[in-house]
């Protein structure tokens, strides 16, 4: 049995890049073997902005609250899902397109993603770091103002990305079988989570960081600090604003 | 510069497998190796569904489209978006989840693609091959029901797997400056749109297409035929229902 694509086993997000720039060739090249995942109907419904422009990465970085590496990285990254190009085809093309709409929306966020990924994996095979913003889809306003997305066209994914200057541990994960169901979805017991989690809730980053936080749990550091009902809620109604600005819904 | 993940520029959708049975010990390494993908705040808010039994197979296939290798392919994973364990977790760790949202369920399936792609390269790479069924979003309520879904957890993407008995040729992709801006988006024009389809339009495989489905152009294939307005609102409505059924809005 081969064994490929060893860095996945060693994959870290990377902040911290080397003064080294990441070259348009290198760049292209990984894009253009990104192209080859699979899309919805071969479609490709995705587009990508470059950022390498100062000016442009300081704009962006309130965005993905003022992570410094939005400014410090070589390139940006900001992959949108994008009915936009498909439906100025159809018009041109005496077809009429039915893509404003929230199905469409998700099938453009899947075929981007998964190209996404594709590009992590490939851009790790060959050397380079980055980190995956999460944030993206926080402030969808912000990005689609700087980068000017038309109608049809939404950010979902923003890499940061250069040649690492870091090598930050690994973390941890759950055990395979805290994620894997067989032939239909068994419940999580009490025992069941003690056991899923009892690793990760014994690291000692972890405890530190309940500490840190002034919290009983761990779940709590999540619950009340990192991921609040109340921000998901705010970022839900934004989100809908700006899938209604952009025309998916 | 070395340049690894060579399978990527190989990649083509396999439906049809040998006889040979993909081991758990396998599916098991490739899934666990997947678990390092990046992940929000490290809560992994996927689950993956194993399907082997025919009995649940044939139950599956309705749900998309009864495309032949949901029955004929030695595994179906279905992989969804789950903020549920992490929800029961905070809920038996004295913490109040707030995950029972639009933005929520966003972050659960952007986990959950990112997690399925690295699969899918790792897969490929392990000279398995797979079809990624974008179907899995068209009647999530089939899948809800037969896999048991419960809240908080929603199907996002379903691979068939096996070893290939197919070696069907590389699907076109459209140039590289198609997909990527620099800076700021640039919006395209006819010219352009003239341009980037060119070589796609003039594909023997897509002029029988049109001839086939009696159609004027490729595009009109795809409006009126494949992803017609009519089904992507019916579709977007169903979708809705089902993320109001899972919880999520």
């Amino acid at each position: 049995m081969f064994d490929e694509m060893e860095t996945i086993k060693e994959h870290r997000s990377i902040r911290k890049y080397t003064d080294q720039p990441v070259s348009d060739e290198l760049l292209s090249r990984l894009l253009t073997e990104a192209e080859r995942t699979q899309t919805m109907g071969n479609l490709q419904l995705y587009s990508v902005i470059v950022t390498r422009d100062s000016e442009m990465k300081h704009r962006l970085a309130p965005a993905h609250l003022h992570q410094p590496m939005v400014e410090s990285a070589p390139v940006v990254l900001t992959i949108c899902a994008d009915f936009r190009r498909t439906s100025i085809w159809a018009d041109n093309r005496k077809a009429q397109p039915g893509y404003d709409n929230l199905l469409s929306f998700m099938n453009a966020a899947t075929d981007a993603l998964l190209f996404t990924q594709t590009f992590c994996c490939l851009a790790e095979e060959n050397g380079l770091g980055y980190c995956f913003l999460g944030t993206t889809i926080y402030s969808p306003e912000q990005i689609i103002d700087t980068l000017r997305l038309p109608r049809l066209v939404m950010p979902v994914a923003t890499l940061t990305l250069g040649w690492p200057d870091e090598q930050p541990p690994l973390t941890d994960r759950l055990p395979l079988k805290a994620i894997v169901h067989n032939e239909t979805y068994y419940d999580y017991t009490p025992a069941a989570i003690d056991e899923f989690y009892a690793e990760k809730e014994a690291l000692e980053v972890n405890r530190h960081f309940c500490e840190l936080n002034n919290k009983e749990t761990l779940a709590q550091v999540y619950t009340d600090i990192r991921y609040t009902r109340k921000d998901n809620e705010r970022m839900s109604a934004t989100f809908l604003d700006a899938l209604r600005r952009q025309g998916f819904i």
